[in-house]
């Protein structure tokens, strides 16, 4: 496909006008002022739209969009045990499918083009991701009560079985990575031998960090340090590493964060719903830390829209510290996309440009919230909203546009979703 | 028109499931279970779709969307002194016209049926709603520098000739309101006569308070009191009241307001973005306060979608007060549609009743941000977005349905408004 006259986020973040952009493949070959001469295919009239890239979503549990509307107004706690465990109880791989098909659904409609995603029944998560074509780093979730040793465990077995079977399948749109669900949902010896297991598999460790005030104190009365040194010290931080959340991390915990390289996940409209509070991304940043945007889960959010997303990181900090001039659209922008790609070790995603992936989307200025075009980043930031996004691309091939999905059936998928949330509800209620 | 088979939000905020609501001129007349036998011309076919109260914007200065990108990264007062009044300096009706228009196409697109509309250039502004047949609640801002006499003064002989010209205009759909800018852009003596005359007009005051904390603390280091008690001690608040803002009140504040039955419009997107904090909707939800939720103007927010505001009005309070539970969907739905109705003075408008203004919304439910369907209430506030908006209808007539406006050409509106922004930005920075 060739993109014609359009605008366009480069790699600065910097907004270009009229420009040319041809995929080949699965990749962007061509960025330019003029028109190639080599024939694209499809020539995609640009005039007012602009392209940049896909959204990253860092920090999701896809098949969770089955319990959006469900576990409400409750604290973590709550909300895990009364009303989240025992419905994930009732789940198994067919019903993760749909939950999953759902969740991209969304996610490409809203302009994400890949999505780090926490969860299991891996059969049927990564089946649906072949089938939509989506890209995806999927963990599976680790927890150890009862059976703490990390070399005879049955879900560890599976993690592993995941990474045999999954890992860089579908064009590298699959990765699996790694996941301790959180430090206070396993015991030290198992973070111990993960960290020692992980630690040269060149594979991502993604981890829940701090995400509750309550959490955060009990490890320090527990261990006598923060759950970000538990892990450093367990060598769980040895591998490149994704935390999720980081609302209580301590200044300490930044530094430890800087000497090994670890990304944060921002997941703003969870831990504002379920009470947790607010990441502080100013000192992430003005640390140097790789800090990317996620949804977290549509319990807890309960959208899987990234354009929301990149709204909220931007004006809360603004809010909470009191100071309009932090942080700034270009950052933001950048950290839904760019830095999102880079914490789920996909260098060569997360930026328009020559001989990346062609993971793009683009939206539509001729929208009221979209003018006037004084400045673009500004309004994509700040104004923009999922029904601009006019077009969605993953490793070059379309899967939105306009309305329609290539691979997905919205109202089958919502059908069955409606149908197995019934199901469960009963089973949980018996 | 007869919506047919469609899902409801009714008086109560309670969702039902196939209902017929026929409506009849500018009104809802039926309500039911059953189809009615009365001819109400279109049937529109509500399948996998919902009715609902038009959201209704409290607080917003419509030709500012020509500013939209343009003051970006600034505290309130540079905001204000670098960027927006030397470009509000150079506007005139006929700008404030087309500003006003693309700000009605973008509410009308994300399902705002009335707004509470501060500024001036009134017979652009109010040319525009006439065009475009939108429902707005007008005030003039009054300022009082140098000129302090409310009786001998051009702003206030504006504001009362928009009264005299305007108010109950079109159908009831303008009315015009009486404007303080707020405590610290007037002297006490201008305070005191506005307070004396507005007192028994019947119309509402439409105030800024305590938006900033410098500006609340030095209102009390100048008199010994807080903005609210200035205003309350002026007679103020002895017409029926509507305060923007309010992050800095406190709780003798609250009992005024009580006293009083002032309504506070709450704006927590701009409040944020500016860095002005975050207004504590819980404390004054449990006062009995009418809240209300504004989206202030698209400078300081960027957009208008009260979908997004009503989102976030849902998430910051659970946030900030690290509490799950507090503040209820039902609330948040209520705040967003009839508390804001009330805020306006129209007791016929913001909920779907029998007998009220059909000022009322389509949402898509078939869209993967709305399943599962097990709470479709919980749905719209924390998932609805503005692609979901289908109709928006404004007493009885439909002026938004399926991407078209019936009054708007969008593509000429935009055109003109990246226009007027180039002249005036060139104007400025001459």
């Amino acid at each position: 496909m060739l993109f014609c006259n359009i605008g366009l986020v480069d790699e600065n973040f910097d907004y270009k006008e009229n420009m040319y952009v041809g995929v080949q493949g699965d990749r962007i070959e061509y960025i330019g002022k003029e028109k190639p001469a080599k024939d694209y295919g499809e020539e995609y009239d640009g005039s007012r739209k602009m392209l940049m890239p896909g959204l990253v979503n860092a920090h999701t549990h896809s098949p969770m969009t089955l319990l959006r509307g469900y576990a409400e107004n409750l604290p973590l706690d709550r909300w895990l045990n009364e009303r989240v465990f025992p419905f994930e109880d009732r789940l198994n791989c067919d019903r993760a499918y749909y939950g999953t098909m759902l969740s991209i659904a969304e996610q490409l409609k809203s302009g994400t083009t890949s999505s780090s995603d926490m969860y299991f029944f891996q059969d049927g998560v990564l089946k649906a991701v072949k089938d939509a074509k989506a890209k995806t780093n999927f963990s599976r979730s680790l927890v150890s009560f009862g059976d703490d040793d990390f070399y005879h465990n049955d879900r560890v077995k599976e993690a592993l079985e995941a990474v045999e079977k999954y890992h860089l399948t579908e064009n590298g749109r699959i990765k699996v990575d790694m996941c301790l669900h959180a430090e206070y949902t396993n015991t030290l010896k198992f973070i111990e031998q993960f960290g020692e297991y992980t630690k040269d598999k060149g594979l991502i460790n993604h981890i829940h960090l701090s995400e509750t005030k309550s959490e955060h104190e009990n490890c320090k009365q527990k261990y006598g340090k923060t759950p970000a040194r538990v892990f450093y010290d367990a060598g769980a931080m040895d591998a490149q590493t994704l935390f999720a959340h980081c609302v209580w991390i301590e200044l300490s915990d930044i530094e430890l964060f800087k000497e090994k390289g670890a990304s944060v996940a921002h997941c703003p409209a969870s831990n504002l719903k379920l009470g947790s509070g607010v990441c502080d991304t100013y000192t992430l940043l003005e640390n140097g830390i790789n800090v990317a945007i996620g949804t977290d889960s549509a319990a807890s959010n309960n959208s899987l829209d990234m354009l929301r997303e990149m709204y909220l990181a931007a004006i809360l900090p603004k809010g909470i510290n009191n100071k309009a001039d932090i942080i700034t659209p270009k950052q933001i922008l950048k950290m839904a996309t760019r830095n999102g790609a880079l914490a789920q070790g996909r260098e060569d995603c997360g930026l328009v440009k020559e001989g990346f992936k062609a993971d793009v989307i683009v939206l539509d200025l001729n929208k009221p919230n979209m003018y006037p075009d004084f400045d673009v980043i500004n309004n994509i930031v700040y104004s923009a909203n999922s029904s601009d996004v006019l077009l969605t691309m993953v490793d070059g091939e379309v899967l939105y546009r306009n309305g329609e999905f290539k691979y997905i059936d919205v109202e089958k998928v919502g059908f069955e979703c409606n149908r197995i949330v019934r199901e469960v509800v009963k089973e949980v209620t018996k």
